[in-house]
């Protein structure tokens, strides 16, 4: 049987049902699994890899190609059933599903070939897919299209309505979401069943196309995504009305069967399943892209100029990463800036004068503005540095979290950190960003002390691997460093030392300039202290900071504008940790700050130059 | 002139620019601030404070009384404004905005009597004001209404929209969210700028029953909080066209005066707003509450039975959460719980099965999960446990954060810390949880390590003030402690010792377990080992930990199911920081790991019992 335009609807359709059957043996191999969850959106995924995408099984993540992302991830092994069946690695690998020593893990990730980045923690794959859409319509100007399937459970995460109004105001026209809408959750079914016309509804105001279909109708699906194919101006959202556990008898649509492997009642299902496919031996070929996506390098990113600050000159870390971003982009095309309506505070507005076809305004929607921001550093299209304040970034920790299992490569700045904000009090400053960022295992973190090292912790970011963090501080600040000061990720600086140091103190941002001041005092009363700029916090420069606290006698103050747990302290502790002789004392900010003055805040939560050297007294008694 | 019902019009509108005028004054004085923001929502403030909202000036935080929350909190000003206007202290005090010693902060926090919640971090009032307003109709079933002002430019944010979506969906019609649509956001017009047809569309098609009105119109606005009061089964949305700096000649609806004080402009335009003031001694007084609330008492929660557990048995932390939570719930009627979609496997819902009207069912949108459940806690109305998988909470970091500043009480707990999962893999882990939640300055952490400890913990959790976190297993765990053992936070426990021991392990959940399997090993290679289990990480043990460290000879290795960065083992550096003689090996997760079996994990991630074995071994070299 052969619909429109030579679809082979027969074919189709039994495809679906040869996926759901590797789902549940997947599932069952591996005694756990979510093929309910999978068997849902089986047409789906048919179509889509075997009808509507246009992909090389040769080069799974090739430029040019379509891409598609998971976002209810927990249905990995469906994608895993479907490109096995397109021929990209044997069917009968699925069986080792959750296996320790596979890669097809529980929910994708990158280690897989096929997968761009990892989903799972749910509502989270459409900021992704918009991110690469707007790169393949504004920058890679390429035909390649952008499919994201979401799970209806997850539609309740905020962070999916960002994404979809992200991809209407930008007009992503290249994007289409498709809904599975199967009406139960893990626990209970979803708070809008399947009232499908609320979906439609919401994703029409939201300034989508939208199309209510029946989502285990093959020709339905067909005729939906060539239509998403015509629609120009606006992303498409297809509404798949779906029944969880579709044709597994006496499970379908029913609760209680979440997350679950079917166990012996999969093989009668699967005898059910193989009575309705018309045709085991069945295989279809996906079609090739439409166009080549441009070549690009995103290496090798220097700042068209070194840093120039005239002597005595007071510049913040944060107007430094402005001029910096502005740099980098000078010598490198694909050098992009996203922000969430704060580009005149983080200073990244500093690119968009420069360059505002390669900035991207995401608005007040955080989670949506790192997500965007990991689907434009996806197959190496861009090199990605998103701002807004170091507080804020607080809402975007989960993204963060898979921007890890992601491998992703994007640069994050948060600027305003800490009680040097002053007068707009706490909900502003960024106090446990360090500890959020630390705890990322793919992250390097700088720490910036002055406008010469910020530059360069710009340049050193966009050529580093994994997640990269920035912190900025807020007010004007004196240059430490000369203009053509040489900075290495993991090496520290020491700023200041005399054969008499007595004490190694630790600053990094503001702080750095607090314990300078301290060391003036403190040497006027004839004690000398080293002090240690350690400029990435992770990695720390261990080396230098057992060395320097060796030297010193084993007396270590750390000062830190932050929280006591996770930031810079803790960095120091963990390195000094299998030194004997070595004792550590932490200043930092230990309760809710308040509004005021900056000063009076370095002070009255003591951190300021006269709480260090009061410090460094206390640890010459240890 | 008098209205309809008798409202004095030509008041409110004198008040409005009374409002203005009072920012200006205070932002001028504090030479910072955002008084064009406070402009917008004048009219929205004279008519909410002194024609609509019942509440006493006496007791502003009163049980009875209407609720409102400023979810824009960078227009304090005209809040500390309507408070002082409306009598509750001297207009005269509006001039220390900003200042140190003043409680009008910049934002607004519970520092004043007048403020429920911190705000300041966007899009974040509305999910606390639907927390408020399901306790007013639920649980208190009293006449209270609950307003909230949200922002334009932050709508954008998706934790918005899954609160417009609860709201919605519990029919919660005392609820009132003014959206103050001003068309302008801090660095650029906002997305949707005058598109109130928009925001009217989507808003109806997430349920609420939405008017748009002129903003400064002050009649319209009487009359559609008058709508509002009459609408069953549906939360209202007032959609208010407004404008940046209304009434501010040359400022008005123009770009570049966000955040600003006027300065001397500021002069000018209070001229300009005194000549539009008809009386300027106006003066109007609330409306008293309709009704009582009833009197509760959340004090001294206990479990309505001690632990039972049998000899042998094993029982998961998360199970044991599950079984106390039920229990307290016995013992007061005002314990509640909260869950996104996961109470079948943080086992929340034992309570829901006893209690099922105590039970709120958030569905996944972590964001609001957490701000309802501080809604809910606010002015001592309940006892609020909520819980999804630790990993989860990252999605609502920023709401923790604002937590501490709020003075929120909420219980969290996260259940599927570290790889001891298993088989989901590493988007469903939660190994940077503790990072998070120990940065919190009013946190109380709490990671049982066996049923007994687990049950404690809620008990302890509930009466404990600050936040609370409470990290549940997946895993079924042996019993450490007898059923009668007593606990406090604080205060960790020796499972093991002998006079012998020549180094202290601290382990906690999972860890505990196989460092004590570690001691038997290394027990018969004649190495004894004493183990510490620490109950509460944050406030950590210091005493215990300092003197136990001593005993063994300064030899500690810390063991835990979390990433390296502000977990356990930081947390035990800096108790030890000042500790001559003591080293510290930390054993934890140091990379993205991978599916697989729980058992296969520990091992592979270097958190077993060899593991831990191993590093005993290189600690006795130190």
């Amino acid at each position: 049987m052969k619909g429109d335009k030579n679809v082979d609807i027969q074919a189709l359709k039994d495809i679906a049902n040869k996926l759901r059957i590797d789902s549940i043996v997947a599932t069952n191999a591996s005694k756990s699994g979510h093929p309910t969850s999978c068997a849902s959106m089986a047409e789906i995924m048919s179509v889509l890899f075997f009808n509507t995408m246009r992909y090389k099984i040769s080069a799974p993540r090739d430029a040019s190609a379509d891409r598609f992302i998971l976002s209810k991830g927990h249905a990995a092994p469906i994608l895993y059933a479907a490109w096995a069946e397109a021929g990209l690695f044997p069917v009968e690998d699925l069986k080792n599903l959750r296996k320790l020593d596979s890669d097809l893990e529980g929910h994708p990730t990158p280690r897989l070939n096929f997968v761009d980045v990892g989903t799972g923690s749910l509502g989270q794959g459409l900021a992704v897919a918009a991110g690469m859409a707007y790169v393949g319509k504004y920058f890679d100007q390429a035909p390649y299209r952008v499919y994201c399937v979401v799970g209806d459970g997850e539609a309740a995460e905020g962070s999916v309505w960002e994404s979809l109004h992200f991809a209407s105001h930008y007009k992503l026209d290249n994007l289409v979401v498709i809904f599975d809408v199967n009406r139960l959750g893990q626990s209970e079914p979803t708070s809008l069943q399947h009232q499908l016309e609320v979906y439609d509804a919401r994703l029409k105001a939201f300034g989508l196309h939208s199309l209510v279909v029946d989502g285990h109708d093959v020709s339905e699906l067909v005729k939906a995504f060539d239509e998403a194919a015509t629609v120009s101006g606006k992303p498409t959202a297809i509404v798949a009305k779906t029944f969880k556990g579709k044709n597994f008898p006496g499970i379908e649509d029913l609760e209680n069967w979440h997350g679950k492997a079917l166990g012996a009642e999969g093989e009668k299902i699967i005898k059910h399943l193989q009575s309705l496919i018309k045709d085991s031996t069945v295989s279809l070929k996906p079609k090739a892209p439409l166009g080549e996506a441009p070549k690009v390098h995103i290496g090798d990113i220097t700042l068209s100029a070194p840093p120039s600050y005239k002597k005595g000159e007071k510049v913040a870390t944060r107007l430094a990463y402005g001029t910096a971003l502005k740099k980098i982009a000078d010598t490198n095309m694909r050098v992009i800036a996203l922000d969430g309506d704060t580009k005149n505070s983080t200073f990244s507005d500093k690119l968009r004068n420069a360059y505002p076809d390669r900035y991207i305004e995401c608005f007040i929607a955080e989670q949506n503005l790192v997500g965007v921001a990991t689907g434009a550093a996806c197959r190496d299209r861009a090199v990605v540095f998103a701002s807004t304040f170091a507080a804020f970034f607080t809402r975007t920790f989960d993204q963060i979290r898979m921007g890890a299992i992601s491998q992703s490569n994007i640069n994050l700045a948060g600027s305003h950190c800490g009680v040097s904000i002053g007068e707009d009090g706490p909900s502003q400053m960024g106090l446990e960003d360090l500890a959020m960022f630390r705890s990322v295992p793919t992250a390097t973190v700088f720490y910036p002390s002055d406008a010469v090292s910020c530059e360069r912790a710009v340049e050193l970011a966009a050529n580093t691997r994994g997640v990269c963090y920035i912190r900025t501080s807020r007010p004007n600040t004196a240059l430490v460093y000369p203009n053509d000061e040489v900075f290495k990720v993991g090496q520290a600086k020491i700023v200041r030392q005399s054969p008499k140091d007595r004490a190694l103190v630790v600053g990094a941002g503001i702080t750095l300039h607090e314990a300078l001041s301290a060391a003036n005092s403190l040497k006027a009363e004839g004690v000398e202290i080293r002090v240690l700029d350690p400029f990435t916090i992770k990695p720390l420069d261990e080396a230098a900071l057992v060395q320097h606290a060796r030297a010193v006698g084993g007396r270590v103050v750390v000062v830190e504008d932050h929280y006591q747990a996770g930031g810079v302290g803790e960095a120091v502790m963990s390195a000094l940790a299998l030194q004997r002789d070595v004792v550590v004392q932490h200043v930092c900010v230990r309760e809710v700050p308040r509004s005021g003055p900056p000063e009076a805040l370095l002070d009255k939560y003591g951190i300021s130059a006269s709480h260090i050297s009061a410090a460094v007294h206390q640890v010459l008694k240890a």
